[in-house]
């Protein structure tokens, strides 16, 4: 349950305001993305004047959200009565934006990272739900604002894509029981699902395969490690940006306890993934590097290495440290 | 609403049996295994002697399903009181299994396949439910027989792998309300996720990845096109029931319309597995073969034919009666 004083809170922070600013995280998803666009509507269908702002490049299965062409891109000078701050566990992750917050007069943080240690005038922290969008679901259900069609479509959006298709762990009961009030609202579930999961571009899925065909295992198949080229890219047209969930993948590999994804930046430049299960840190492994992270999610940046000497050193550590 | 004199009938016919066989379609799946098991669970709460047959040999994925292992093999001058037939749109679909039907006293169908046209003394054919599994637990919820944990678990498997992890359009509102209902059972939903989705064999993937790798594409994009040749299968000591979830895989491509899977059985043997999205209707190209199947799947074996000219003629074929 959220606490009904903040939700009070709240609600008359928006009363009170008339131009409200929406921004979420870098490196946008589709927690983010769903949040912000279902909140600018809730908050319009209340007759506020509502900006909202993307932090970053929109991935290709995002881009056929309605109304994410009417990002607002300028920013400087403006000054708005209220800003909400979306799935952003600190102010470095809203990356330039936070100049914005700054020449707020009112900031309300919406997250479930329970690292969020709170960096607004209201802070709505609930780790519990499975994404920022449902957060937002349930605080504008408890107050009885219009939640219309686009703004449940993007709520779902938030949800089926934080929860890998509702099969994570913060998918529990509560969560599918907010789906089906969502889906009840009439949601064009089927197109939503097409667009999100049968829209890979042939150069992608080429690309992850020829990276699939490359994995190499270690450590009696505990370990999964792939590495993503710059010529891997370019030969497909491709940026890092394009490409995710490999790093996931290769963990659902039988035996796979611990799977890294290397990719080349620039030359002698790389940036490390790696994901785990169960009881594997990898978080540690990452710190030993100059990262972070979590548990079973972590990764880090090196320069100045030459591969094999980079790869040598990963595996000594996760060996060392993680198995 | 299942019709409420056909559960009256249901419970009369269990409640007056005592010997009771449960059986599901040849080629086992999540939803026939799961509706299986959960069945079974339900029956013996009752205090009744079920015996379970699996038709054929169980993926990889649902080898951790508990008490699998205790699947009857013997029936020959076994005689049943009930039989109940699951997840099976006519009798062919039960295999040999079929004589024990015929030496039953009484026999219930339970399926979701609108083509079932009911060969049971009862049949409760539920087309606008998920999967088999959701419609026992609907039968029985109303029914008020107990639940338990594991029946709930069998019940779970079902619906997930039939919904494609609740994406696919079968899954509505009151999928997710029943699956909500489920997991306040206390079930062990991450378990569960983790051997359906993250305990796929080295091999496998591997193979995955070199079919994907050689995928062909025709008309424009249309039409994705990969083969799976007993070569493949051997290097990596593979059979075809390993392997599935490829050429769905395929119909996830940006712009492809209709995908195309030709398995090699034996020397100029094939059997072609085709998917296709919206409007396009590959059941009429494969009925053109021989085969048959829904508008959106389908398939057909051929022998007796080179590979180079069957692939030939079903792409003609393709782009004439398909796209």
């Amino acid at each position: 349950m959220i606490n009904s004083k903040n939700l009070k809170k709240l609600d008359e922070f928006v009363e009170k305001s008339n131009k409200i600013a929406v921004v979420a995280h870098a490196d946008p998803d589709g927690d983010s993305i769903g949040s912000i666009m279902a909140l600018r509507e809730i908050l319009k269908t209340k007759g506020k004047d509502v900006d909202f702002f993307i932090n970053g490049e929109i991935p290709f299965n995002y881009k056929f959200i309605k109304d994410l062409d009417k990002a607002s891109l300028t920013y400087k000078e403006k000054k708005y009565d209220l800003f909400f701050a979306l799935d952003s566990s600190d102010e470095e992750r809203l990356a330039d934006k936070v100049d914005i917050m700054k020449n707020s007069k009112k900031t309300i943080c919406i997250d479930h990272h329970k690292t969020n240690n709170g960096y607004c005038n209201l802070n709505i922290i609930e780790p519990d739900f499975s994404s920022t969008g449902e957060i937002i679901y349930e605080i504008f259900k408890t107050l009885k604002y219009e939640i219309n069609e686009r703004a449940a479509e993007n709520i779902f959006i938030a949800i089926i894509t934080d929860t890998g298709k509702f099969i994570y762990d913060n998918a529990g009961y509560k969560t599918f029981e907010n789906v089906s009030d969502l889906l009840k609202l009439n949601i064009d579930k089927n197109e939503i699902v097409k667009n999100l999961y049968s829209s890979e571009p042939k150069n992608i899925f080429k690309l992850k395969a020829d990276v699939f065909n490359s994995t190499e295992f270690f450590m009696e198949d505990k370990v999964a490690l792939s590495c993503l080229f710059k010529e891997n890219l370019k030969k497909y047209n491709l940026s890092l940006k394009d490409i995710d969930g490999l790093v996931e993948r290769l963990r659902d590999i039988e035996n796979v306890e611990i799977s890294i994804l290397i990719k080349e930046l620039d030359h002698k430049t790389y940036k490390i993934s790696m994901r785990s299960l169960g009881n594997s840190d990898i978080s540690k492994v990452c710190e030993i590097f100059g990262g972070g992270g979590h548990k079973n999610a972590a990764g880090f940046k090196i320069d100045n290495i030459e591969f094999a000497t980079l790869k040598k050193l990963i595996l000594e550590e996760v060996e060392k440290n993680a198995l």
